[in-house]
């Protein structure tokens, strides 16, 4: 028998979200439910309420960084109990037996099921993300929030902590001696910040904005800044740096990053520009420099990533809003007026209309 | 005392080649010279000798494909003796003191000094290809030519064939069960082809040019032969290979080749398109695929190389030329119109003009 759910949803690509009733599946023995109390607001919802990237299916319930507490258990779940802290990320299923999936790579499984936006589970039913009071999942693909981290802050750390932290590590930017840039400075890029200097690199953010430079500096704690439109600036960081993180999700020129990386650099795109970027050969080829894609990561490296948070203290900067605040956030987040993730207040704001 | 040395070089951006004489150095302490008896015609000349990278200084001697019997060594020179048969490819200095010198990556040292084009030497003197009859370099930067492999044939070997072993062995693509794609078969791609069979690998050519099945799998033992412009086969090859070498100079869309790999594969550059190509972000996002740029070799690979190819029985396929036909060999080059490289006869046709 299937749940009844409450959440949000677009109907179109207006993108405007209002409540909307759906139903999931019963919790099933390998299944985990959880009543949601925080989920972040990604730059990715932005994109499939309006269906930008073509692959929407409306309704579309967004939210994939979603964080509450068990209320039921399947009779085979291992991990979890009631009232354990959980959350569930980016994705929701894979196939669990091909090379990625063996290799705790479930999120580049090439059957690998998103936790929301049109894509359908191995039952056949639509997946709806966590703008919503209730949510179900095999236990897999959930995560357990430690103790010692805050629900609300937690939530950002399942999509936009995951995609920074997981190629910090994959590419070896993870070390004392490296030296890390990150291009962008907003839900990606402070976290990007927060790890890097966590796990010992120089990190040197990069920005088109010259009045981030305090907030890198002294709040986030950078050790340097490098105004992109400076050429001088960018001149003077040629060939310094190990590799970049680059956040930005609009169209932007990498010639100027890849003059940044020292040979065998890596420009890592997390954000995710809809248009082909322009990418020059030769210095790629003159330095044996990689431009290379990443998205979030496997599940094991997903708790890895929220324990290394807990115990490093890392934490978003989060702007709680209620739930009926959701299309002006979306509005702010498209402009880039919030300082760095919002995140919506479900336990406590989402109340189900008559 | 410097020595004369007798050869042909561009004078302008027309790009035509005519006789010219010249000097190089007097043998020093670690130099070897030689008498060059062959010396292939890479596509890069083409390039260097209209000066289509703006990176060239008339007049300009071209090759870097260099082979001949030694001369002279200096009092220092520990590897070589008179009579021995040497090799000079792309690059004859560096500052042997960078992380890239130290970790025998001389080709990506960013004081590393081309073997021609207007590069200048640490003396301060110009340095001249191997169009010409004599050569001296540092011995760090000659490589010995095994018995067992003809010289026409080594030539191709210090440039066309390290382009491709480098990138074949960096990246992983040189074992069995590994599947990599070679784009382009010209000079530097049926030297991929052979050079990745006799690892292993198992090899599919892509191409443009549907003619070329036959050759590329009868002749160069290929396993399998896509045609790029042939959507239906580049469908049903989606998401198989580990690796692609890409040797194609001109312009050429990407995202078919990075459909052809699977997750976490290398789309490695080796040609080197003048123009920036289209990179589009969410392909390599969803597949942590990789762009990567790679260009010839360390010293110590490139010895590695040449010594693989003679145990392996791997020649490049040449057609020799007289000096004269110079200027008919780079306009036919230009075109495509040579299976697979040219290699001047210098020994036998490089006469001098009174």
């Amino acid at each position: 028998m299937a749940r009844k759910v409450f959440g949000w949803a677009a109907r179109d690509t207006s993108g405007v979200l209002s409540p909307f009733h759906f139903h999931r599946r019963e919790n099933g023995e390998k299944d985990v439910t959880f009543k949601v109390l925080y989920c972040g607001i990604c730059h990715t919802d932005l994109h499939m309420v309006k269906n930008d990237w073509g692959l929407s299916a409306y309704p579309v319930v967004p939210g994939h960084e979603i964080v509450g507490v068990v209320t039921d258990v399947g009779s085979k779940v291992d991990k979890f109990k009631v009232g354990d802290k959980v959350g569930v990320g980016c994705l929701v299923g894979s196939c669990r037996s091909c090379d990625d999936c063996t290799n705790n790579l479930e999120n580049y499984c090439p059957k690998m099921v998103l936790t929301y936006g049109g894509a359908k589970y191995f039952d056949g039913t639509t997946t709806f993300g966590g703008y919503s009071d209730l949510m179900v999942a095999d236990e897999h693909f959930v995560v357990g929030v430690p103790n010692d981290i805050a629900l609300d802050v937690a939530a950002p750390l399942l999509c936009a902590g995951i995609t920074v932290y997981s190629p910090l590590k994959y590419f070896g930017l993870d070390k004392p001696g490296v030296h890390v840039g990150i291009v962008g400075l907003g839900g990606l890029g402070h976290v990007a910040v927060k790890f890097a200097k966590a796990m010992g690199a120089k990190v040197t953010v990069i920005s088109t904005s010259p009045n981030k430079k305090e907030e890198a500096i002294q709040r986030l704690g950078a050790d340097s800044f490098l105004v992109s439109r400076d050429q001088d600036q960018m001149k003077a960081s040629t060939g310094t740096m190990d590799g970049i993180i680059d956040t930005v999700s609009a169209g932007h020129p990498l010639l100027p990053l890849i003059g940044l990386l020292k040979s065998h650099g890596k420009l890592v795109m997390v954000g995710a520009p809809d248009k082909p970027l322009e990418l020059p050969a030769l210095p790629l080829i003159f330095g044996r420099k990689m431009v290379v894609g990443s998205c979030v990561g496997g599940m094991n490296e997903t708790q890895e990533m929220i324990d290394f948070a807990a115990k490093h203290n890392i934490t978003p900067d989060i702007e709680v809003v209620p739930m009926n605040y959701v299309n002006t956030a979306l509005e702010r987040l498209s402009k880039g007026d919030v300082r760095y993730r919002f995140v919506i207040d479900i336990g406590n704001t989402l109340k189900p209309s008559l």
